[in-house]
């Protein structure tokens, strides 16, 4: 089976945000292959209906299995919350992970006090998949959900410590903080990068659950207990292919990978 | 030719913002048929790349043109920067009007001091079609340009009169107020709902230009003139098509078209 073990990682999402997952991935595992898949021309997701999430999810996922991929990793809360039966449904035997699952799972486990906060895209909260998950896994949990569609935008312009972020933050996170929550989940890629801000909003008596950090945590568990992790006698190879290559790519993906992105590929779909 | 007059006035937008075209057309022309197309499930077109853009400008073209239209009006700014050209060639002898060249020529005749600013999202500022349209129109005209790529979230969020915008507004205005403009040219179809905010920062020796008021005024002069308005015996009919239905579509829509969307037909593409 050591030739699985050098297949990559597929991680995709619906733009760049999966990039803070390709970036725990590295850290947490810094010999595996990784595939990103960006689906840059159509994002954002977390606006769109459940039928084209379901759409749009299927072919990304063919196209990673058509790649070779040992693991895919659901790199987006909007496709994990809608559209997560279509990946494991196509994947067959590969095994699939997904930051809801993981920050789900991570949230349950962390909170004391089992009154927990959940921030996400209006789609993802919608979808309740957050606190369907939590719920199956200990059913005394108490979870106070809050949309926040104006976190994306902000963190793509990188106003990461401002203060208008600042006010919105507050503005957000009231009702979830008046419920006396002491974990709460980081339900959007793209929010780990405000993560001191949202810390410092918070308070330090909350715990804050980064999805990206967790999956990884999960996808390392998972390649050993599968046997297939790669026993890295070659250097890792980062492969990021998307759909469209937007005005600020390179900025905003660098901020979000913490590191060059080298080269990305444009696919015409 | 009055066979022509009944024909729908095509209007289309990435979304849902041309909607403020359409209000405009209404209350300007209201004997006239309208047919909307709005992109919304490849919304935003401001974040993607030019041979994006053109691309999908190129299909809704096409579309539109098949319904048989007797004008067409880019209500987006975006592809108006970047693809009107895609758009003109299809066209043929139907009549193309855009909100930038309604926009740029009313700004050159409103401004005294011809300091002009112009606000619009990152793709449309980057395009520099308004300070080459102005210039080409009057080349003494200074323009300053602004990219504001989180009005469009804070409008759709509803945050018309937060003080998480007002201070957006401040920091991005503050550059181009600084070089005393006397006119404003609103470059994006959802800044008019935040109009009475934009002229509270600027104050009120600054000119507010809506591009959607003065395409309007075009489409009435240009139908005018090519004898092909509506003679008006029948209630007008107003169509909206749309790629995707979100959610709280219906709810932004109307915000933005001040009244009852009615039935909006959803395209699968």
């Amino acid at each position: 089976m050591s030739d699985i073990g050098k297949l990559p990682i597929g991680v995709f999402d619906s733009g760049v945000g999966g990039l803070t997952v390709v970036r725990a991935l590295m850290e947490r595992l810094p010999l595996e292959n990784i595939i990103y898949f960006g689906d840059t021309a159509r994002v954002p997701y977390g606006v769109k209906s459940v039928a084209t999430i379901e759409h749009f999810t299927g072919q990304i996922t063919d196209h990673l299995l058509n790649q070779g991929v040992k693991m895919l990793i659901i790199a987006c809360n909007t496709m994990a919350a809608v559209a997560s039966g279509v990946v494991r449904q196509k994947a067959g035997a590969v095994p699939v992970l997904d930051v809801i699952e993981a920050g789900a799972g991570a949230a349950v486990v962390e909170s004391r006090t089992r009154a927990i906060g959940v921030i996400a895209t209006p789609t993802t909260i919608n979808s309740n998949a957050y606190a369907r998950r939590m719920h199956a896994l200990d059913p005394q949990v108490r979870v106070y959900s809050q949309a926040c569609p104006l976190f994306v935008p902000l963190v793509e312009e990188g106003w990461l410590e401002h203060e208008v972020t600042r006010l919105t933050a507050q503005e957000y996170l009231k009702p979830v903080l008046a419920e006396n929550v002491d974990t709460l989940v980081l339900g959007c890629t793209h929010y780990p990068l405000i993560k001191p801000l949202l810390q410092a909003v918070v308070g330090s008596s909350v715990r804050l659950v980064d999805s990206a950090i967790t999956v990884a945590e999960q996808a390392a568990r998972t390649l050993n207990e599968l046997g297939i992790a790669n026993p890295g006698d070659t250097l890792s190879t980062y492969r990021y292919t998307v759909t469209d290559i937007p005005l600020r790519f390179q900025t905003i993906g660098e901020r979000f990978l913490g590191r060059s992105l080298g080269i990305v590929e444009k696919l015409d779909w």
